[in-house]
């Protein structure tokens, strides 16, 4: 059962009545954390004592008009580099056919803080967020900030990246249905105060057949599966061609194994905190990644540069794809950027 | 008691008849991993086979001259931002007298990869690890194999950093002695086929006391103590500032005393990892991190850019002189970049 929070295809409120029973029922123990209006309402009820909030890795912060900045965004489209993100924002430009500024370069709105880059074209923000779990929730953490404190509306998330297959031709696309850590549990497990809690890694099952519906798949698949998210890229992913390794390639491929038969199609770095945050905050989200080798045929990434931009595009073309669908249909763009 | 595993200050081949204890003692279970000429023996023993090895986020492979390339390197510094490395090649570069390149800029030796910032100046490193542990630990193997494909000979790690300071004032500086996970264990723990391993994370005693022997400490104190290294920015850190928090001022406050109770002086996002694979690997590391707060006093970081900018330069300054010192009174310095 998913939960139907879904302002921005459905505008009914009344799907509130039954969100709480679904979010009980994964076991994050709220009721749906958007207000009716769709805006975010952070669980958090010591920010209302803050006077300024420094959203301290973008370097914005609230004294700055928020709403004005932030709060036309529909949509925050997350992926590991500056070079991806700025490709994507220039596609995204192109697709909603917005206009380019006059020196046609993008500006990247929290360049001061030296952490992250972000774009915003129209209501699409499009920003880095690094490598990895800790990296990509800080800079997720606070753009639920920045969005609840501009009241944006229905926001929904999508990470783009790569990754390694488990049983799918290299060039493939995954949309994740979830995240498993590396001991193999449906969670993200955060460790608070002292003590480990186990947030739930599902994503949006009605989202991922929505984005899968847009693939073209012109000389490749798109499937939904499961998703690995590993804290290492080495042995935390069982390869063999790390600095230390004492697996035998059998270990190696009786765990893939392992993987594929719970339904794992591919392996990341962030899938599990990625879902378990995005249903934590109440907001629909997408991790869309293309797989760069079949884990299942080797370890190392070999492909020539050509194929692999070719490859790392399929994401950027398939989620720029669902947002521009999404933006006509409900005339999302009005031409400001 | 310490491994003695020091080429750099102490040529002797001797120490190697006692290093087998100490690193057994630590419960890495294996001998000091370096061999005899001071290069790294990777514990790996599918390397061998392979024919050539991509590195693949730095974007370089061993068809490449290693040694030509790196051969040379005694000191490698990570630290987060790419902006923060390239002030530090510039500031090693000054420090060791050495020329800068006809257009005094430096080179980004893995700008084709898009992930990491990489420079180097003489024998030494200075490269970009993003935010949290996967990120920096890609990267420290990743150095790993390229240190050991160039046959350099002992190597010194170091990270500068920002951090959270627990009971000193804003703009301390912490060398680590040791990391502490998210469940108060020294160790660094990571699921390798599904099981957890606890890998101990203490860093070398005698290095953490020589960098701290050479702090100039004017206007603040250099110590040594323990850091804690959080996955989680907000939350995870017991931060009352986060999007998400169901704990109060109180619990907060009860276990950041907890921490300080077990010699934790400041909290980052990498020292336990750092310790672990840089004592799996046999190289001698040293974590050093300015404080831009004081947890007990509050959450955010809210000091002006300026004095940001002053107590960041305080790691650099301090690496910058131990590596200084280093390189002259050896001699290592003969105006190769």
């Amino acid at each position: 059962m998913q939960c139907n929070c879904d302002h921005l295809l459905d505008s009914s409120k009344d799907h509130y009545n039954n969100c709480s029973a679904v979010w009980d029922e994964r076991k994050i123990g709220y009721p749906c954390p958007k207000n009716h209006d769709g805006t975010l309402r952070l669980r958090n009820p010591h920010l209302r004592h803050l006077e300024r909030d420094f959203i301290y890795h973008l370097g914005l912060d609230t004294s700055a008009d928020m709403s004005a900045m932030f709060g036309d965004v529909k949509f925050v489209c997350m992926g590991g580099t500056k070079h991806r993100m700025r490709e994507f924002a220039l596609h995204v430009r192109q697709a909603l056919g917005l206009p380019a500024t006059d020196t046609g370069k993008l500006e990247n709105l929290t360049k001061h803080a030296q952490r992250y880059a972000m774009y915003k074209v129209g209501p699409v923000i499009s920003v880095s967020h690094g490598i990895g779990i800790p990296s990509m929730s800080i800079l997720l953490q606070e753009m639920f900030k920045l969005l609840h404190y501009a009241r944006a509306q229905d926001p929904v998330f999508f990470r783009i990246g790569t990754s390694g297959g488990l049983g799918v031709p290299p060039g493939s696309v995954i949309v994740s249905s979830w995240g498993l850590n590396g001991t193999l549990e449906k969670s993200y497990n955060i460790p608070v105060l002292g003590k480990v809690r186990k947030l739930p890694s599902f994503f949006d099952e009605r989202l991922c057949r929505e984005v899968q519906s847009v693939a073209t798949n012109e000389g490749y698949t798109t499937y939904i599966g499961g998703t690995m998210a590993a804290d290492d890229f080495y042995r935390g992913q069982a390869r063999l061609d790390g600095p230390f390794c004492d697996h035998t390639e059998a270990d190696k491929m009786s765990f893939l194994r392992t993987l594929s038969e719970l339904g794992v199609k591919n392996i990341e770095m962030e899938a599990t905190a990625f879902s378990a945050y995005t249903r934590e905050a109440g907001v629909r989200a997408a991790d869309v990644c293309v797989t760069l080798l079949d884990r299942l045929q080797g370890d190392q990434v070999t492909s020539s540069k050509a194929t692999m931009v070719e490859w790392e595009n399929r994401p950027i073309a398939l989620v720029g794809s669902f947002i521009a669908n999404c933006c006509k249909r409900r005339g999302l763009v009005n031409g400001r950027q």
